[in-house]
């Protein structure tokens, strides 16, 4: 319908520029030093071995390759089997490269050579891994702090390296927390990416029977637009299980039911995005689902102008579950002589509403430094994955969600007698059938206030609109064969 | 263009049927009695505990599920973290399930329950994980066999296992080699999901404009039919890199490329197909691409009138050796004053077809009980996956491949003068742009034959049409927005 994607597409302002590995080590020894003042400059180094090509048990496929984040965030590098040596003293930066397998040139091709290397990637030195151990016997005097020996396979390596110190991994979440120019353009390309694909998805329900096509069809403009894999397993749901949050079927037929809710982002060069959207399969959204995507869509931008550095995000958190609550008095499923404030403190909302309004995201989807605390008494806060005050360049995502699920209400509602007198059932009976809404966008925290990464619409209008103008081609009109 | 996919479409003939484990345990119990006499029925069993679910590193994401291959051919389960025993004495078969988390559920929605399972699978009882060690405990006088201890984490049920026994291990991989009806009709579901995967990437050149692009098709519509993943990464290459048997880049544009070479295979219930097409992007065969495509499709179609059981398959396998040669005779690769003889005992077309002719089958794409040997001495049957009779029902792969790469001419041919005086390297030039061609299909070997499972044409003139038909096409015929 319009251009294709061109795989090797790469934003303008980072085309011409390396992954700032160099810069991210800089940051992460200020901070180390910042925290522990007790380190030496003149003795620290940080090393790192990167993941490995693993086999499946009992054959000779591989798995998923997947680069340690940590170690990409030092190095930009996804060439399994890789390892980087920070020197605190010098501020060089190494990288080891696999040492060459004859017989893997024979039939996979010559790999990156030490020089294309030292072109490709910023690093001060590119050498093989075969030179490590003489490297770190130079640095005999030295910390030299590592996340873990997983990849070392090497007692004579093994024995230079202090793994798992909590300051060392402290300076590198707050280094990820904290986003650069390059990284958020690199985000923004990962979200236009997703931003496509969902277009595609609501624009395509003419071929899609089931909510594994669904899936499908968000992986492959994806995969054409050059992100090659998801930042995390797809919620791809129908009907009454768009009220499953972690849904993780992506089987049922799609006959019959009245709404999606895909939850997927596109990851590009290992950072994601992490996009959700709500739509009425018949183009028109019932009264009911109306109802509830219009309440989520409050939660959300009430949140959103909230955001900008200093704020609170467990003000904003508490924020969308008031907001919820003043629909759901509107709409009749929480007692109108109940006030917002007596079914705020009571947590009612929570059976509606349990997950948190956002994460930290950046190389995961769920990304580092967002300190949560799994173990809060307040189901409110729980399962809350920020739970700081936000700063500038922090890439988060606002996704507030509304669930009608059975064993939601069973676990935060009907256990608990004092919940369970602020709802009326009858009316909250109507709206089982909508399953859930969840609205996701993906934001950027300014010097001010935010900006919202998310290209996609969620406008209910400008829904229906895209869902109805794909529902008027004819099934012929798509490619598909099968 | 025709009827949309169906993602639930089961074949007619094993609608209604469960996945036949139990008689998979019986046919493995026989055989290790066969295989080891000095062991009692009355006191033997085996377990195996199954894969499960494991996380990404420092994050909260799970890496790609992969059933353990030798627990699902014993138990047809596809969940995460069960276990199966078998009792040689009782001939029972106990399928345990994973102990309920309840926060999971709160999540995720409610598990199989052993209702569900006992109706699901063809075991005799279901139980959950949390019965297993009194289950073992009233076996305390048997000897059970166990593939490995990986995912046991509990010394309390370690020691009643006999792990790595190589009988066992004998018992299991002959079981998986000869396939039951019911696998044979899975493995050809693969199939016909790959051939309308490979139909279509054949007709959708005008929207790949690159390698990724060619991915993205065959898994859109392996995903579209039901099929959850490929049996292996898929080679997706174009011009001289078709030479690279390997490829694992998939990431180069089209333009100004020859030809395509994909090999992809789609998974449907655990099982693999393993497809390889080669086309021309112009739609219309080079003189020297015809010419390789020709000698590849003789060595196959050679190869197979002589599938049948008690074939050996180092002589099917030295036979396509004998007719490249013969071919590249007549092309004047090999100079025509040697004869067909003394090339073949020279080993020089091994610099060409440096692989095997085939593999097994199955659960894995290269499956088990092939027998290779790896560290034969003889270049031409080191690599080669089967090294023994074929029997009935097994299911193999017949890939005869002629490449025109610079490593494999290098390592096989220049680096040995007996070798390189046979070629005429000034016309072996004039091939190179080919970059290689590859025909493989999936076989099933019957009572005095074969049945070739593979249904997409690898005839070049059908080829030739489909892609024609597919270039004739204006882009905006395709679906794609993006």
């Amino acid at each position: 319908m319009s251009e294709l994607a061109d795989v090797n597409d790469v934003p303008m302002k980072i085309r011409n520029h390396k992954y700032p590995a160099k810069e991210h080590n800089l940051r992460v020894k200020d901070l180390l030093f910042e925290r522990n003042s007790k380190l030496s400059k003149g003795s620290t180094a940080f090393f790192i071995a990167g993941e490995e090509l693993e086999g499946n048990k009992y054959c000779d496929t591989t798995r998923e390759y997947r680069q340690n984040r940590y170690f990409y965030h030092l190095s930009g590098v996804d060439i399994p089997a890789s390892a980087l040596l920070f020197n605190c003293n010098t501020d060089r930066l190494t990288l080891f490269l696999p040492n060459i397998d004859e017989e893997d040139v024979m039939w996979s091709g010559m790999p990156l050579s030490l020089d294309e290397a030292m072109k490709t990637f910023d690093v001060d030195e590119a050498l093989y891994r075969s030179d490590l151990e003489s490297k770190l016997q130079d640095l005999q005097e030295f910390t030299i702090f590592t996340t873990d020996l997983d990849n070392i396979h090497d007692k004579d390596i093994e024995k230079y390296l202090t793994p798992s110190d909590s300051d060392f991994f402290y300076a590198m979440n707050e280094t990820r927390a904290i986003k650069d120019w390059y990284e958020i353009e690199t985000i923004r390309k990962a979200c236009q990416i997703s931003d496509k694909s969902h277009l595609a998805v609501m624009s395509a329900l003419p071929i899609e029977l089931n909510e594994l096509q669904i899936q499908a069809e968000f992986e492959y403009h994806s995969t054409r637009q050059g992100g090659r894999s998801l930042g995390y397993d797809p919620i791809c749901c129908s009907g009454p299980a768009c009220g499953t949050l972690h849904y993780i079927k992506n089987s049922e037929d799609i006959e019959g039911k009245h709404s999606i809710l895909i939850d997927a982002g596109a990851e590009w060069r290992q950072y994601t995005s992490d996009i959700t959207r709500c739509f009425p399969t018949s183009g028109k959204f019932t009264k009911e689902h109306r109802e509830v995507y219009e309440t989520v869509l409050d939660m959300q931008n009430q949140a959103m102008r909230l955001i900008k550095p200093g704020a609170n995000w467990d003000d904003l958190h508490a924020l969308t579950h008031k907001v919820l609550i003043e629909h759901f008095l509107s709409m009749g499923i929480f007692k109108k002589e109940f006030s917002v404030d007596k079914i705020f403190r009571s947590r009612a909302s929570c059976a509606f509403y349990p997950h948190g309004l956002g994460h930290m995201l950046g190389l995961d989807v769920h990304d580092v430094a967002g300190n949560p605390n799994y173990d809060d008494p307040d189901p409110m806060f729980r399962y809350l994955r920020i739970r700081r005050t936000l700063k500038e360049n922090m890439v988060i995502t606002n996704e507030p969600g509304c669930y009608f699920n059975e064993f939601l209400i069973k676990e935060f509602l009907e256990k608990y007698p004092e919940r369970l007198e602020l709802v009326n059932m009858d009316i909250l009976k109507k709206y089982m059938y909508v399953g859930g809404v969840r609205i996701e966008d993906d934001v950027l925290v300014t010097k001010d206030g935010y900006e919202n990464l998310t290209g996609i619409t969620s406008d209910p209008d400008e829904i229906e609109k895209i869902v109805q103008k794909g529902l008027e081609k004819t099934r012929s009109g798509f490619h598909v064969i099968v």
